[in-house]
């Protein structure tokens, strides 16, 4: 490696020895606990240490400086690369005893990145792809928040470093192809390209001309010598100074060092033996023992770690200097606080509602919230994929983001999905935005994998979901979520809320906005419902998930119907059948069940009467109910998929009407008679 | 449209007016039922008359012709253009009928094109992207099938319409970018392109440079005017000559004909009103009746869709002349029957297993039946989105299949899930191969969208998902399943196998490969398993979904638990404690929930128990177990998400030991007593 001693304020060798530092703490993290991916860190450190000590805007004492560069490891296999930086720039978080615990329960450095500023890691990482698309999210932040904040508050750069796996998932084009339309020139990819995968050299399954892809949606392209700090300084220096994303492939050797593995995909994800690892040490120059990093080399990166602390100081002065508004605003931003009065304007919404008793569907109930939203929460933002008068998910009184308006407050995602939804999650990871974003619930699957991290990361996110059920119709049964229901409800610390009416949702919407912590799915009807809830009340009645909507009329119910979203509405229709023939019968909502399912067990008796008939109603998969309906409940939903057809036909088809409930529950009644 | 008389065999103007037959039809449709996407059939009428009257081979009378021209329709929401076209074309079941009850509960004429060849439709498409995904299967599978049958047999092209939308989706560029590697050279794909998407004009979301961006991943491209048949044949023509992937952009009027709605998103999905359609048919200059296509008009696209029966027959003289063998094997192969003497491979497998009782992943005994399937089932083909060597995935003595290997038999399908599963699907539906692909079991996430149109098309495709629970360890929750078990399972018509050691792994391979019509998730474990199963069985022990794996072994049992996977093995640890401690106690082994549920209720209840106390153990999420264990029962598994850590460390952590599962229970016990 021969750069020129005149390379910024360190030497080409002195930073050979930094990024030696990175390797050799690799190589012990994982030789010692024999699993891991030696891979990226060996073949990238060189391009990580000069990004974090001659570019990179951080101050390890303050991880969660706002106008911080972000950086994103978007290949989250290299974990190990991060985890020695984090500990060599002195994040006080990430000991040497997480190191080497490498992988073990509890320790820091996990498998793969974790969310946790503490110790650097801006974002759970690993699902490939999703890294570089959360990467545009930052970015687009930092250009909407500097729009309303200006220059002296808002001015950083977001960086991603991105492997071959990363550019081969479908997202990562996704998410550049909406970079580039936007012209994020904040983002800098730095590209591992080192031409392996798993399987073997990439050539295998690739033979993508990546410049050409990138320049083909408007990206700044650059390649150059991964192993040559000078030549990647000179490069990121350049993506600095261009008007568009930039990437620089860093043509890099996977497993650099590693004895007949560098090069190779064995280098990729296979512990290095005792003896691999000393050859490594050998290679590296590197005579310390195992974790151990020479005082000199240590205190050079520390040093490098304290580079942003007069920045950062600086930055606190600007802030201090700015106007009382202007900060106050920007740190409420910040903060995961809404301002006071959002809850008026869900009241106000609430109030309209009872008195208005509107016929119509949910989404549209969910878009007077909205727009009523808009000036109480004025970072509230977000956008759809390309569904917007489906989804109804653009609020009155805003204007569309662009890169000539990035006051604007929509975002036309595009039809991406999956890169809609992990933007999404980039823009709450960077803070300042309370952002949402909508499809249709049926392409929720679209976006699985980035709801699955909104989940894990605790992220609030809220994804607004319409057109929940057959109900939708005659677009059929690729239109129309069955399995759907289940998957987000089983997703660990996900919210899934499902409005009977416009007044539960605007009860829903308030659910969703006190949320902290965890995404929220909001899934509304493309259909009209009718305003079942009567009267107006204060309280917010789905605060528990779930309540008696409507009690037995006369005597002790014999009948519970359980029901969610618009098939309330049936269950109402059933409960007069059943009343009329002298059957007893009660009606439960039911908007969010993993709510309910935390509340003590005397409400949740009490809610599900368990001396009752109990039968769910919910024009989905029938899967998951007998928790609520007991061994000898009924349960009416779909078992199959659902079939194109008008809205009615196919209500009737799958015997979801209140005649056809009615009629099998009247059935069991004689059954249980009998 | 000024077009040459020297157009083919029809002239420019009466192409017109064929074109408008599509464009009538779709309107009438439309306007009758009112709901429906008029946009894509008027603006890509001419392109598709073009293709089916010129180009296109197929015989209506014989629709499954193995040989066809395969055309998919991947802008799926503009169905009435394949529903139209076939009944032109004369497919017999596509009725006027149908077309008038258009999106209506029964109608052939469905919201979105639903498999069904007699009608002319080769895949269910209206989830955007995956039709490009599936022709390019289609493709490759030409490609694979003429190397091993010939040109005699097979030669074919595969056309795809995509829209916009299609091609925003991440998937279409993983698509595009495995078809340009593989460099498929019948693939040609009719890009509508018509700058509209449901937003409002595509520049809303998205400026990238199409062409270079299909040139990047190795196509040919052409842009020519939609509306211009000469040039549309022509760059067909063209098209066919390349000697790679090639696609047509075709610059069309969305709506064309529609009066202050064509050419602007209002036309992509909004119903004409009377007077709309009634101006669109004067624009067409077609005074007819609604639904009724003149008499010559209607003659020549029947005298059309004969074209193709000459063709047909030539192709059938050739199969007949064919050498024995080879038209044995070319009909074998057609067809869903599976050689004689599969079984047997299997049966071997399983004979080995059960003397050898190896202590191995699941992952690697399922890898020793494939490859004893290889030689078995000539025709298995798949591959794995590069995690080959983790999937174990490729069996022994197969070449990978490249651009100069078609023969091959393994496919690196690249870090493109979606895509794999997409492409597999095509496999699957143009037929020939009997397809796997594999992925880690939290990747199926990735490719979700795909798997849930394998059930809904009714394919069988083999999904291998492995590194199935938190035993895979030290990667962290990113990479462990946890919903994905429910998920799966209440995905209609899929078969969810889990197989707890390496003969259930034999067993769950036979009902696999048994299945016809639905796609098949083989569940297998990263880390080994112990041989739980003891002795050799020529009986399928798995063949009814579960199975008493170990009875009480004195007195009658009082605990039964229930298992899968890898948590048979804990289920039969915890047994030995609690038989220890005096508590007879059974095991029941759950390779397959969905056949058990369709068991008889006598097989259930004896195997079930219901009166014991029932404890379900599985390292997922404990959603869906109430089924089983019933309401006094207990559910061991996850709440919340895995995390880092050695696989015991997690399963102890999780209690998911033998010794945390018998305390839970004796203290279960000790309440119920109390």
């Amino acid at each position: 490696m021969d750069t020129p001693s005149s390379f910024g304020s360190l030497s080409g060798p002195r930073l050979r020895r930094m990024a030696n530092a990175i390797r050799a703490l690799s190589v012990d993290a994982i030789n010692k606990i024999q699993t891991g991916h030696p891979g990226l860190p060996l073949g990238a450190a060189d391009v990580a240490t000069v990004l974090f000590t001659q570019h990179l805007k951080f101050d390890p004492v303050h991880p969660d400086w706002a106008d911080r560069d972000r950086f994103v490891l978007s290949a989250g296999h290299g974990s190990m690369l991060l985890y020695a930086l984090g500990y060599l720039c002195g994040y006080e978080a990430m000991t040497l005893d997480d190191i080497k615990s490498f992988r073990r329960l509890g320790s820091k450095a996990a498998g793969h990145p974790e969310l946790d500023l503490a110790i650097g890691v801006e974002a759970t990482t690993g699902p490939l792809g999703q890294g570089l698309a959360m990467a545009v999210g930052m970015a687009l932040s930092e250009r909407m928040l500097r729009s309303r904040f200006g220059a002296d508050l808002v001015d950083h750069h977001t960086y991603a470093l991105v492997g071959d796996g990363c550019l081969m998932e479908g997202i990562s084009y996704e998410a550049a192809a909406l970079a580039g339309h936007l012209g994020l020139d904040r983002l800098i990819v730095l590209f591992d390209d080192n031409g392996i995968s798993i399987d073997g050299p990439t050539s295998l399954a690739t033979s993508e001309n990546q410049q050409a892809r990138f320049e083909a949606c408007g990206w700044h392209w650059q390649a150059v010598d991964g192993h040559d700090p000078q030549a990647l300084s000179d490069a990121i220096d350049a993506a600095k100074r261009a008007d568009r994303p930039s990437i620089v492939a860093c043509r890099t050797t996977i497993g650099l060092g590693l004895p007949n593995k560098a090069g190779t995909s064995a280098a990729h994800g296979q512990p290095p033996s005792m003896e691999e690892a000393a050859a490594a040490r050998l290679a590296y120059e590197w005579p310390d023992a195992p974790f151990e990093v020479p005082v000199d080399i240590l205190a050079d990166w520390r040093e490098s770690g304290r580079r942003g602390g007069a920045d950062h100081t600086r930055w606190r002065q600007r802030l201090a200097r700015a106007d009382d508004t202007t900060r106050a605003a920007f740190q409420a931003w910040q903060s995961d606080d809404l301002p006071e009065g959002w809850r008026d304007a869900i009241k106000a919404c609430k109030r309209r509602f009872s008195e208005a008793r509107p016929t119509e569907p949910t989404r549209q109930s969910s878009k007077t919230v909205m727009s009523a939203l808009i000036p109480a929460i004025p970072n509230l933002i977000g956008g759809s994929a390309d569904l917007t008068p489906s989804n109804l998910s653009r609020p009155d009184g805003i204007t569309p983001v662009s890169r000539d308006n990035f006051a604007g407050r929509y975002i036309h995602f595009g039809i991406r999905e999956h890169a809609m939804a992990a933007v999404t999650n980039g823009i709450a990871l960077h803070k300042g935005f309370l952002p949402f974003c909508a499809t249709f619930l049926c392409f929720s699957d679209y976006c699985r994998p980035a709801i699955r991290l909104s989940a894990l990361m605790e992220q609030k996110v809220l994804y607004i979901l319409t057109h929940d059920t057959i109900t939708q119709g005659p677009d059929g049964p690729t239109h129309q979520p069955v399995e759907h229901f289940i998957t987000l409800r089983a997703t660990p610390n996900l919210l899934f809320l499902r409005p009977a009416d416009a007044i539960e949702v605007a009860e829903c919407w308030e659910l969703a906005l006190e949320t902290q912590d965890r995404p929220v799915a909001l899934i509304l009807t493309r259909e009209a419902v009718p305003p079942v809830r009567e009267g107006f009340t204060t309280d917010n009645l789905c605060r528990r998930g779930a309540y008696e909507f409507a009690p037995a009329s006369s005597g002790a119910a014999r009948v519970t119907l359980l029901a969610t979203g618009s098939e309330v509405a049936v269950a109402l229709g059933a409960r007069a059948i059943l009343e009329e023939n002298g059957v007893p019968t009660r009606v439960v909502s039911m908007p969010c069940l993993e709510i309910f399912d935390q509340q003590d067990e005397a409400f949740r008796r009490s809610i599900l009467a368990p001396d009752t008939l109990r039968v769910s109603i919910e024009a989905a998969t029938t899967a998951g109910w007998e928790k609520y309906v007991g061994p000898d409940g009924v349960i009416i939903g779909l078992r199959g998929f659902g079939a194109a057809g008008m809205p009615d036909e196919l209500m009737d088809h799958f015997g979801l009407t209140p005649e056809a409930v009615a009629t099998v529950i009247e059935d069991k009644l004689a059954q249980t008679r009998a």
